[in-house]
């Protein structure tokens, strides 16, 4: 039941329903003495925030993110940060019909087999909604990693078949599907709206590297760095694979050409002191408008058009929830890397 | 730095090194009155032994598992199980030579940079070889998963690009890779002796099935069933990749052929009572024969030839540790989703 | 830093300051279908809260608590359910004169000396108000045992000198002091009145009993029930010891007589189906009108007169907190007892 | 059921029975470079080893620890430290008689309750032998709290209604009861040999006291460090009660006198750089030889004499465990702590 909590030091616990009065998050365990407020934590909410563009649902959430605890005249103090997020344009009627009737590749089923009923407004706690808290704890935990100039960046590698080349990387530009090169951006936009005016919808990557990540971090056997990070990343809704460095080419490769290649920032588990390279696979959005086959909660088989207002693809605005992951992932690490040697807590007491 | 630990309620805590006296694990949590001997233990080493082919290191070890407390007249007691596994052919001098030098692939810098030193003995705690204690605590779990009709299986589905196609999969074959077709085991094998012949090591993927597993395992948000076999595939240590299901294909796919294909056995994160698939990426074996550039430990460029005893591929030996790992997760999430119901608490207290 | 959770599997996080907009709770790990509205919370922050009597504080709050997430149409549904109180009546000057000054008793001076600064408006985060988002958590731990028929009762045993001698409660009495004696409850007023004129304030004690617990709760070693108690129970601020059954009375006694007497419920840290029974004493009030000597934040000392508006007695409000932290801390034990026989998770999944 | 994990960072866990082939703990989360062997362990456990003197058990073991995993070239390494302690002396037979009835005080009625049947053997993992491996890890938290000058010493203070005067300790003496006293520890051991005569045993109380640990340890609300303190004593079998600083005295006090007296070095939960003191209450051994009335697993009324070999008085033994478990809990604060700030951990990483 407890699975709203992620990170043993930096700890973070979401709640909150797509179709409910609000959401939020509270850290517990964010060091005392950051300067923090809600001018640091907006600006993530609003890359994720839906009605931006012609390729993100038109559903309109201001998502204004307010601070209700642990911070006193400007400063963390130690103690646990509240923050909220109030729903507004919920139109919950539009999930009436759903009531009873499970989305193909929505959590639908597995709730009411878990629960025994669910809350059907636009899937509840399983909404990508959720993930608005994830990324007000990403914001703090990115500003920790500023202070030590680690700097976490996710950005769309590709969508449906159109991918960015090796080497093509261009950071300097900006667009709406955050894909950091035009001519493919400008592709991937085209396909984007190709599938949209065929009422369905288009699956993508997003690669996240970290730069200035100091050597150490991580622990073996279960908690390697690499192992939490698949993990913070998996946990997102629409994320069906990860890869960290080269990931399933290794697969194909040989240990002499292998060995050469960067293992992506980590060996054993724990952090070289490289540039981390992480990619997510993320699912095309299953809510689509042509008509699907499926069943209803008595099992009969039927058939339905989602007509919510759905994201043409997710991978656009997932990227800062990716990266949100990393930041709350690299923190942990970083916290109790403090601990690793006896010489290290002998200078820091003395 | 408490990273070998890993599961909620089925805990295993994991202890010892590549060239220690020995290796063990402490399961915690796993429940009373499941009969257990180490003869459901062995079976599972064995698939994972040493020196059982031409494919795999000629190291010897019996890996004979001792039960030390937890099971009294046959039977577990619900109070802790330690198991352990002592070193035999552990013939340290050979490495000697690497002391001071960092092997390319390997955990030796990052255990450095961390604790200021390291066992380089067969590289201490980052061996590989310390995953003979999760495959004792894999066995167990997947008793429990026996009780319940589930049934994990892991193969090898590819060596090199020497892929299993889809649909030609058939486990009535038995071969040293744990290829289920014998056709492409044969080229697997080939394409190994081939690498080996040149000094050199090769990767592949495994694919982990899970047939039984009833719907409603996996927690919400962070704790989602695929969340957690990510991580606990991930932190086995050749592993570089993970997917569910459809895995990267689903960015390439469109949602209205995405969601009729396999989820992967969970929806939101939450199974759905559907065979569960997940592969795995394994990475070539880092330690080959043939001369490699890397540092030693003052930061001057050497180069080396690494002549252990070492697989010249790891997938097939993985196999297991795979399963187990996956058992592992299984079985935790069982024990939690007995606590998703007021209903369910009241009829098991009545 | 991460303080401010408590629990396995029925986990709750509080978070907030005395003088912060609110204090709320997150309660992960709630089992799904039980009825649970505001009206259910209400009754216990009654209980605890300021201002009901001459012998309370007379700060005023109308502590009114709010749910914001985890129910759907009246009931649980398995997620985080999220609650909130507002503070109102705040008041914050009357701590500017005490911002550098270390109040006797109070955690200014560890907080400062932890963190370096500290919220001084009313303690922060170390205020006993801290303990209303522990009530709200306790008000539904209380309905889940409800279900069970377990009851959970905390009273006022003693205030200052003034115990209830064995076999003189009387639950049908009802008090401004909570002491199930009228007789008593009178004597401590008058004991309360009097140290109040004097500027002072007294102690007291508070017992908890369990009615209706089943044998099994509490797990060997470190998890034994009592033991979770007594950190439950210990981790109230006025709380200074507790005892299980006879506790400090079972070290003057002997073996053959200590047998004889209640262990207080658990045997072996097991409850045993009897009643439960703890004890906690509870200090005096630390802020007091009249003069005392500290030193403030550059360790000069100084006199201070505490004009904030503070019970005379800890022990009457901090009843519900009591009874609060030993509800949640049976539920937790519930749940994870649910997990300690193969045979009860067979039959669970049948 | 995963009950025998203790602590977050440092944490240990424990395993075996009374009369299995051995006991042991893996303590996860030692930093590196400790330096370490047998040789700081030993000691520990020869103060708590059976056989002694007079008054305690006349079980012959050795208790001699081996270290199997963790330690490279004398120190540790930041890998699990396993350590193993055989049995030797069982004599299981003298329980045969008992494998049936239950034995007064003990636990072998709850855990038949809880797992549905038990090891009966000298009461299995319920035994007091269990401490020995939390003796283990305690030696090694001594050594590190040693590191930073910090001493914690347990002792007896009282046995029965012998108790020692305040200001009437003299640590220069040394006696088989660990009563710092000459004049109380004679009177102490006669009034054992009185109540051993009697085939009875009587109780006592362990204090607890700390020098040299710096202000800062311990986390607000839940994780106070005398919250943690108390469930790290509680948890030990036989003791019943515990107090820090004036504990039930603050009770009868009133604010004026309560805050000038010692809060027992903890302010708010967090330690304020004084002295800390803490007091358990220990039962007397709940097996006597003289007949007792008690049931057997069919709830049928039977009586029992108990010829086993048992300590006439726990808390001589016991000291060693309360300062164990102290140690440790320190450690674990002293490692959480260096997370709270951010200038901190800036300079950590510069």
């Amino acid at each position: 039941m407890a699975g709203s909590t992620f990170g043993k030091i930096f700890k973070i616990t979401t709640w909150g329903e797509s179709h409910g009065n609000a959401l939020g998050v509270v850290i517990d365990g964010c060091p005392a003495g950051l300067e923090l407020s809600e001018k640091d934590i907006q600006p993530f909410l609003d890359r994720r925030k839906p009605g931006q563009s012609e390729v993100t649902t038109q559903r309109k959430e201001s998502d204004e993110v307010e601070i209700l605890s642990g911070i006193f005249e400007g400063k963390t103090t130690g103690t646990p940060i509240s923050m909220i997020i109030k729903n507004e344009d919920q139109n919950s009627n539009a999930y009436d019909e759903l009531k009873d009737v499970y989305r193909p590749g929505h959590a639908d089923i597995t709730y009411d087999a878990k629960y025994g009923f669910r809350d059907h407004r636009g899937g509840g706690r399983s909404s990508g909604r959720e993930t608005v808290a994830r990324v007000c704890a990403g914001a703090v935990a990115s500003k920790i990693l500023a202070q030590l100039d680690i700097k976490v960046n996710a950005f769309t590698k590709s969508i449906g078949s159109v991918v960015i080349p090796e080497g093509e990387i261009d950071f300097s530009v900006n667009n709406i599907v955050n894909m950091p090169n035009e001519e493919y951006a400008n592709k991937a936009i085209e396909l984007i709206n190709e599938k949209r005016s065929e009422k369905d919808s288009v699956g993508g990557t997003i690669e996240c590297i970290v730069d200035g990540c100091p050597a150490g971090l991580g622990e073996p056997v279960f908690d390697k760095l690499d192992a939490n990070l698949a993990k913070a990343v998996m946990s997102i809704g629409s994320v069906k694979g990860v890869e960290i460095g080269s990931g399933f080419d290794a697969s194909t490769s040989t240990g002499s050409l292998n060995n050469q290649e960067g293992a992506g920032g980590t060996l054993g588990g724990i952090s070289n002191g490289k540039q981390i390279k992480l990619t997510a696979a993320i699912k095309p959005t299953p809510s689509i408008a042509q008509e699907q086959k499926t069943t209803d909660k008595n099992g009969k088989d039927v058939s339905i058009e989602i007509h919510g207002r759905h994201d043409p693809v997710i991978a656009p605005r997932a990227c800062v929830v990716v990266e949100s992951m990393v930041a709350i992932t690299l923190v942990d690490a970083l916290l109790e890397n403090m601990n690793s040697r006896i010489d290290g807590i002998i200078n820091f007491y003395k």
